[in-house]
């Protein structure tokens, strides 16, 4: 199986570094992220400015390559360019923060998954729940027990696209308590803008958005992450409203000649 | 009626100025849109930098606020800060090209449209295919008239989210069709990289990726807006996809204790 991984943290993140070798025990893994941070990055790419690619070793571990642009660019740029054929699966993160609810659109981690399955490419995005403690080694081990139960049971199919979450450690919980497969939600955020004055006297605004959304769907992703369970979520990428769709199809719109 | 204006191409662009007197005509227009060119920023919003904004008087025709940011942080923060309240309806657009198919997913402009529609606001998106001729006036009108249909029959109620593309003017073909109400396409993009090298004898990559998808899938919006048809499409942004979710649902994942 040959892997295609990255992430929107930079190739130097350490929930990439620690993915790696369990993906590396699946198969063959080739390795395109994005040189620096791309948080919140959402599904942007790059078409105003070059790319500049560098092949990089990793922590002294491996070696992969590095890109100046977003997430999605490096999927993209992968499977146009770098790889030789399209890879068997590709696999985004593990995100440092949770992709849950209206943040998954916001997400660049998700997107590098996305981006993969426009090509028709079984795509997995793995998140990690930020908390007082995060441990990244035993993020990938899940990350690896999931894999293995979606190998074994056909979930990698060609046209899956599957957004993983691990909830956050707790003093009395240091293990999740389960899997629950559950819908992303589509609550309201909490965005807080803080207002500043800079040292010239302007003011300037920067977000204080929390991870949760405001108003919270029960069998969600957010609130079984808070929960304590390893979230799955299956998505799509055809946004389509199929019950609006149908009604408007319905309307005489008359000719606009 | 209270409407919010947005864009991707930055708040100067000739389709959000031309856009600007049909919608003055519909209620009263907050203009809120990126300092400068955000194309294919899809739904980023910007978390590790501070937003700068500045009142401008945009071609000695109406007032706005330009923001340092994207598209979609233009929305959040009108929405949180710089308006009093909720506005009634969102406009994004008209965008300089096509939105169709993935690029949906790509575009900034739809990701304003977005923004509006995650606080529950009506929102609608508004593209113009680029061909020899563009005229952002004739589009402007076709936006005038949609939205007074939309208005008219409660197409722009709370929870409505639309995407609607003008077809490029021909020689032969200077007003659209019709109004085709169909799905966004899901078909492969023909994303192509050209490669160059740099003053420094560095490998650069450049995206030429045209508009359109390789194959397309029948009653699209790609293939109606070929045709010569305004498309509408209505849009939903919770990505999850249900028939997997149930398939999911049914398998024992066992403990990961």
């Amino acid at each position: 199986m040959k892997i295609l991984l990255s992430n929107d943290d930079g190739i130097l993140a350490p929930g990439l570094v620690a993915l790696y070798p369990v993906l590396a025990r699946l198969g063959e893994v080739a390795v395109v992220a994005p040189e620096s941070g791309q948080s919140a990055s959402g599904h942007a790419i790059t078409v105003t400015h070059p790319l500049i690619i560098n092949r990089v070793h990793v922590q002294e571990r491996f070696y992969g390559y590095s890109v100046d642009g977003r997430p999605a660019d490096c999927v993209k740029i992968a499977c146009r360019e770098l790889l030789k054929g399209l890879p068997d699966l590709v696999v985004s993160g593990i995100n440092a923060g949770a992709n849950v609810g209206v943040n998954v659109i916001y997400s660049g981690t998700v997107a590098a998954a996305v981006e993969g399955a426009f090509f028709g490419v079984p795509a997995i995005a793995f998140s990690q729940q930020l908390g007082e403690e995060v441990d990244f080694n035993q993020s990938a081990e899940l990350a690896g027990r999931v894999l293995d139960r979606l190998v074994a049971g056909g979930g990698l199919a060609p046209g899956r696209l599957l957004n993983v979450n691990f909830p956050r450690i707790t003093p009395d919980r240091r293990r999740p308590l389960g899997v629950r497969v559950v819908a992303q939600s589509t609550a309201v955020m909490q965005d807080i803008f803080e207002r500043r004055t800079d040292p010239r006297g302007r003011t300037y605004y920067w977000i204080a958005t929390p991870e949760k959304p405001v108003a919270e769907d029960a069998d969600s992703d957010a609130v079984a992450l808070d929960a304590g369970f390893v979230t799955v979520t299956p998505l799509q990428f055809d946004l389509t409203r199929r019950e609006h769709l149908k009604e408007l199809a319905g309307w005489d719109w008359g000719t606009l000649s």
